[in-house]
């Protein structure tokens, strides 16, 4: 971890400094990943679709039996706090990742002996990202591992078993590709390891459904809604590597990367090379909308 | 957690007491439950079969790509060490977590600002568990939830990501039941969230084969030695829902559990509904093997 990146840790309500933060061994994030998380971006240094973040993050937390012991403006009121403690200039946007943990147990996965469950709020200066991941595209690859799908670990659940995707990250890494897609058992294209993934063809935009085995993107679903109050060309539909390797265009969306052009896969080239007019167009409603929200 | 057990907390060669024992919120088994583990116990206090899983513990590391940065002998001492540290009754027995995480990294699966593995041993004298687990045996369940696949999350790599053993389990707990037995997607008997199942029929003593999707247990491994050893009929065959429901005898196998018979799974009994004797008879052949070894 680079320290000097500026960042403040709020555990359970108490905030300290980043190499101060740290968790009992008996929590069971640790032990078992036995935790939800949402990551929150701000924009204008207001947290960017929060009621939407809340949601899916009482939807992961219900899926896997915990009950999220917080309200939507008790856990925005502490990252509001945290962030404030940053003292950071008044244009810093800002990366928060939110973790809720099922608590301290024992030296099992017995829950008779649980503690209630630990927050922790994890804030620092959202980065720069690199501009020209935006104006040239990135290059990906297709994961070789699999998606775990919805009957084992469904990938709806946004939670700390993330193993599946740290391995297909570690795939494009030593690669040097940006990031992997990952497809499910049955060969469909799922999505990258921290995106959604989306494609175009002769104009319209599709994206693969939920049942493929993805998370609910808040990125995606705001892009869906663009996509029909625009009148754009958009469908739900499942792609195929095949399909994914023709498409005209195709690009990643994520809360805090927002809309990023993907111009490769492997050794496929995507369409002419470089970002396309669509990506471009839906990139600039979608920043249009994040950005202008009251 | 019940800190009335006796217990210590060895994280990276520094022992401290359980309620002291912290992790940085940064390590990646927190994060992404980036981390591998061993449960190992003491026999008269020596770490029982550790050369074994020091083994599988260096390939559940090579199989997500980490390497162990120490040798058998090097973790074997820190267990030790931490043993000696509880200063318990001479014949005291010791149930030992070891941890190997990925270490701390950034707010990011990023592999570039990497630190190294963290390593923690979290020591407690050995539960006396209910003796009449083993003389009367254990009701268990069918989970819902299937077992991840070997092309998704590997059940042969014994990491941080057991949330899909933590949710099988919690569906046995919410009925009262000992434990959860998981079904592969294909349908086939896997496992149980912290052992490997094992049934008897006409005879012949039957465990589902690696492939099936199961972590290859320690105590598993010396069971099909002993049969083998002791000329009993064994196989390692694949088990449907059916085949288990009409097994003569079923039982459980794990380190510090040892053999458990299971006498009932969901509505269905078991053989006479007690403890059978081939199932008796594997359990003494074991403990005499892991007893008095030297």
């Amino acid at each position: 971890m680079n320290y000097s990146v500026r960042s403040l840790i709020n555990i359970n309500g108490e905030i300290c400094p980043s190499d101060q933060a740290k968790i009992s061994v008996f929590d069971r994030g640790f032990l078992f990943g036995d935790s939800v998380y949402e990551v929150i971006r701000t924009y204008s240094g207001k947290l960017s679709l929060w009621p939407m973040h809340y949601q899916r993050l009482c939807s992961s937390a219900n899926k896997i039996g915990m009950t999220v012991p917080y309200s939507e403006n008790e856990l925005s009121a502490e990252m509001l706090k945290t962030i404030n403690a940053l003292q950071t200039s008044p244009n810093a946007e800002f990366f928060i990742r939110l973790i809720i943990t099922r608590g301290c147990g024992g030296f099992t996965m017995d829950f008779s002996d649980l503690e209630s469950c630990n927050l922790v709020i994890m804030v620092k200066e959202l980065p720069q990202y690199p501009r020209n991941w935006y104006t040239d595209g990135v290059k990906t690859i297709l994961a070789s591992i699999h998606r775990t799908s919805q009957d084992t670990i469904d990938p709806s659940i946004k939670s700390g078993n993330y193993l599946n995707n740290v391995m297909a990250y570690q795939e494009a890494y030593k690669l040097g590709a940006y990031d992997a897609i990952m497809l499910n058992q049955q060969g469909e294209v799922t999505e990258a390891t921290t995106s959604n993934i989306w494609i175009i063809k002769d104009g319209t935009i599709i994206t693969p459904p939920l049942k493929a085995g993805i998370l609910g993107g808040i990125t995606r679903a705001c892009i869906i809604n663009l996509c029909k109050t625009q009148n754009l060309s958009f469908a739900e539909e499942t792609i195929s590597p095949q399909q994914l390797f023709a498409a005209d265009e195709c690009f990643l969306s994520s809360s805090t990367k927002e809309l990023i052009p993907v111009i490769q896969i492997d050794q496929n080239i995507i369409g002419e090379g470089h970002p396309g007019p669509l990506t471009n167009k839906i990139s600039q409603l979608y920043l249009n909308f994040v950005k202008n929200r009251p």
